[in-house]
Order: structure tokens, then sequence, then C-alpha cells
């Protein structure tokens, strides 16, 4: 079984000095429930849904062979959500646009969407909790599985703390091991204790 | 600090239960060293020096922007080393061609190459340990730092029973561990304790 994990920081786990991530910690607590996943970290920093849009597919079709059990794991939106120079970087009708291009053309693969964890600034909450529920409504539009970070991490105040504290984006291993837990917890996640 | 850790199964940590393959332990390392890099894995079950030729240049320049230390680790040759069809995957000419190339091209990174480790059969062994020979002349011609996995994996009886008793080509936890403290103490790895 192979799962590329396609996104952005949060994915690739910038920040956690376990260097495990969520990504990490998933695959193991998969491990130890008897499915030895095979796992691509494809996260890549300040990649927006646009950058991810353009290569997930080139990246992907590299890693899942013909004859194996692929997945594929996409979460983004704190990027599209960032101001430069005044602007959004991507403008919330066209990250909507673009989650819905990438879903829809990775159906071919068993498919589950994370949605974007939240930041320490509530005027950036109010962009990423909307880009949320968008990707919520676009994953449930084409059967897509969709797990939230958002709601259950903004009213964390530890983990605001730790993020505040860090770099101001990113969590340390304390909030890489919620967003696991809050996944792998998650009745739309696909590996559970075998009982 | 991005490092783009390039390369086969080994490199993805295919097999290792913690998730973490060698190269989460290593970057766990320097991150406790004072050194909090961002890690890419770029790791491809099956790669041959021939696919990671292809595609190397491509998946690393989305991840190293300018303005950032951006550095390449590259590490392949098992899968060059493979029988199919009564015929090695890659001619060993060709794989000291090809790793001769990706290294020349990516000097404009600071560079670093981690040869091949062992397997459990000795007639592949041959082939592995004349390759990663060969490597490391390739790499000393070009000035890129080496590091040799194979001698010391080869006469540790523990790693390849860990491999034999996995799926004959990819250790477990332990194994990873042994090759993360092979680069992690080598004088050729960029990360040590600040004393």
């Amino acid at each position: 079984m192979r799962i590329c994990f396609v996104g952005d920081s949060f994915v690739n786990g910038t920040g956690d000095e376990t260097a495990l991530g969520w990504v990490g910690r998933v695959c193991a607590l998969a491990y130890a429930h008897g499915f030895p996943i095979t796992s691509y970290n494809l996260g890549i920093r300040r990649n927006t849904s646009a950058d991810i849009l353009e290569r997930w597919e080139n990246e992907c079709s590299l890693r899942l062979p013909a004859g194996c059990d692929n997945r594929v794991v996409l979460s983004c939106g704190v990027n599209d959500s960032m101001l430069e120079d005044g602007a959004l970087r991507v403008a919330p009708e066209q990250s909507r646009a673009n989650v819905h291009a990438i879903l829809r053309a990775a159906s071919r693969y068993p498919l589950l969407m994370v949605g974007p964890p939240p930041m320490p600034e509530d005027a950036q909450n109010e962009q990423i909790s909307a880009l949320s529920r968008a990707f919520a409504d676009e994953a449930a539009a084409l059967g897509v599985p969709f797990i939230e970070l958002f709601s259950p991490l903004v009213a964390d105040a530890a983990y605001k703390q730790e993020v505040a504290s860090n770099d101001g984006a990113h969590p340390r291993s304390s909030g890489y091991t919620k967003i696991a837990n809050i996944i792998a917890s998650s009745p739309n996640w696909w590996f559970h204790a075998l009982l």
C-alpha cells in the first residue's frame, strides 16, 4: 500500500523537531495497527492550491505504480490565505476551483482531504475557516472523505500558543501530535486498530 | 536550511515501522544539535540511478527556493544491481555515468552522497560493493563528500538478519537506526553537536 501525502509545510512537518510531522505519526500508527504502508511526503513549504495543482499528478504518478494499493491524501489552504502585497495569494473562488480540479483528477485513487489548520491571527483565521468549509463542500460533492482540523485546533489555546512562540505559523511536536490524533481518530481515516 | 534527500526505498525508509527511516533520524538529530532543517524526502521505491537522473532536478527545484541554504543528498545503487529477466536493471558503467551526471548537475548545491547498503545475497553484494566504490570515486573526482554504508553493514550479522527476516531487502527500525548513526557520526556529515 502506497500513499502520497500532497500539500504544504504542514504536510511536510516543518517545525517538528522529531522529524515525524503528522504524516509520520499517522503512518507509524497505521504500522502499529497492522498496515505496513509506504508513505511519500509531498508537502512543500509555501505551496498554494495552485502550486499543488501544477505538480501533484507528475509527482504522484512516479510513486504510485500500477498493481499497488495506491492512495492520495491532499491538504492545503493556509498559504492560499496569506496576504502578499495586500492581496490574498490565491482568491477563495480560485482555491476552491483548484481543490475541485485536484480531487476530480485524483479520483482514480482512493482519496482523502485534510482541512487547513488555524494560524495565530484572527483575520487570517476567518479566511482559513471559510476555505476549510469550502473544501469540505467540494470534497462532499465529489464523495471524498474530509477531515477538519480548523475547529478543534482554533479552540485549543495551547496549540495556538505553541505556534505563536515557534515561528508564528508551524507547531512543534506537540501540535503535530494533536493533528495526527485528530486524523487517526476520525471515522474518515483509513487505518484503525484491527479488533 | 532545506535539504532534499533524493534516492530509492532506503532513502524513503521503506519497512521502518516508526516512519522515520534514516532520513528522519538524521534530521531529528540535526534539530537536537541546533540545526532546524526542513527536509524533503524524495526517495522512491524501485528507483534506479537512471530514474533519479530523470526526475531529481525538477523535484528539487520546486523545493529549494532562491535565498535559502539549499542542499542535496543523493543515495542509490541497490536497484541498479537487481537482476530483471537475467540482466542487471542498470549496467555498472551506466550507473556510474548516471551518478556522475547527477552530481555534476547538482553541484550548484552543497552536496553529499551516501553509498548503497548491502542486501542479504552475496552475489548481489558483489555488484553493490563495486557500485559503492565506483560512486565513491565519482564523488571524490567531483569533490563531493561520500559516506559509505556497505562495509560497516555487510559485516553486521544482525543487520543482515533483520533484512532477511523482514522483506529480504529493507531493514526495520533498528537497521535504519544503524544507518542513521553511520551517517550522523561521519566527519563528512554536515550537522554535528555544537560544542
